[in-house]
């Protein structure tokens, strides 16, 4: 999405090698508009595809997916972080390793708002080692939910998420997939 | 705001008194229905307002706020809560006290995004002992930003958060404001 690819070379910060920080626009501050866009293009990737419900992870996944769920007319769901496990029957949960910070997590979902009968779009906005994208998975398949479809804004394709991913039998679409970040340059995937 | 209180009034729940619970429309599911009229009706509140950009609280402030920064055009900026405190000089930070939870966390904001040329709305999806709002006064003012206004989706008018907030000179725009909760029974502010 050459917009995104816009945003990011002109506001992205790289402060280390791997490393993209994309606070004025995404993960801090927001620009509504490009959400907008962001959406836009999602209901047009996915316009094939049966939805019932966007399901994505807080927090910044929660922007462009209202934005989507808007579009679509339907809800969005929020998978909740928790760094302490509640074993509690109600709700959906699985334990997540972020690489990022090197910390365990449990996404966590209330059994009341994902059931048999949805067809979910997943979408969030970074996939780095895809491990919060196969969390998220694992709680549509324990609800016996079906995958519509999975929505990343900013793939770091250097990293093997969408390899795991892809091995369990899915299909991403990746608005921006990035090659490789180095201090100052940013290279994107099919990029001369 | 009707629309608002025939959603609580149907999808609420009040397991405790002084308790509710809106996890099927704002705080887990979100109703992007909803999101959009209750950003058209924050629009319409603030029409007269010079509004520069919306602040708001992760995580369940995000969804009415982006709805709201673009019908406006402007961007939101949503503070990070904080378990520990980081002392960071690129950062403001500020201590606040969840009545509900029985814990201190620190909202953070970077610098970057707030200085003295904007003119801020706060959004938030519950005000009841004012902590957060307060928290959120006191960074406004620390950027020496101006506030617009101070925009609530749900107010608990039987605590003491807008009494606290008025105190210190400033209005507050509630969509709904709630006089008490008992198990089974919502009773709304000006109701019969």
């Amino acid at each position: 999405m050459e917009l995104l690819k816009d945003y990011i070379r002109k506001y992205g910060n790289v402060p280390n090698d791997n490393v993209l920080k994309v606070d004025s626009f995404l993960n801090h501050q927001i620009d509504t508009n490009l959400m907008m866009e962001l959406a836009k293009d999602f209901k047009e990737h996915f316009k094939d595809k049966k939805i019932t419900k966007i399901l994505t992870i807080e927090t910044s996944g929660i922007a462009p997916s209202v934005f989507l769920g808007y579009l679509l007319n339907v809800p969005v769901v929020f998978m909740k972080k928790n760094s302490s496990a509640i074993l509690d029957q109600n709700f959906y949960h699985t334990t997540v390793h972020s690489f990022t910070k090197n910390i365990d997590y449990d996404l966590i979902l209330s059994k009341k708002y994902i059931n048999e009968d949805d067809h979910v779009i997943f979408i969030d906005d970074f996939m780095a080692n895809g491990e919060a994208c196969l969390g998220a998975l694992r709680i549509i398949k324990e609800a016996n939910a079906h995958v519509s479809g999975i929505g990343i804004v900013i793939e770091k394709s250097f990293q093997n998420g969408r390899k795991l991913v892809e091995e369990k039998g899915y299909d991403i679409y990746s608005q921006v997939r990035i090659k490789s970040l180095r201090k100052e340059t940013i290279t994107f995937v099919d990029e001369k």
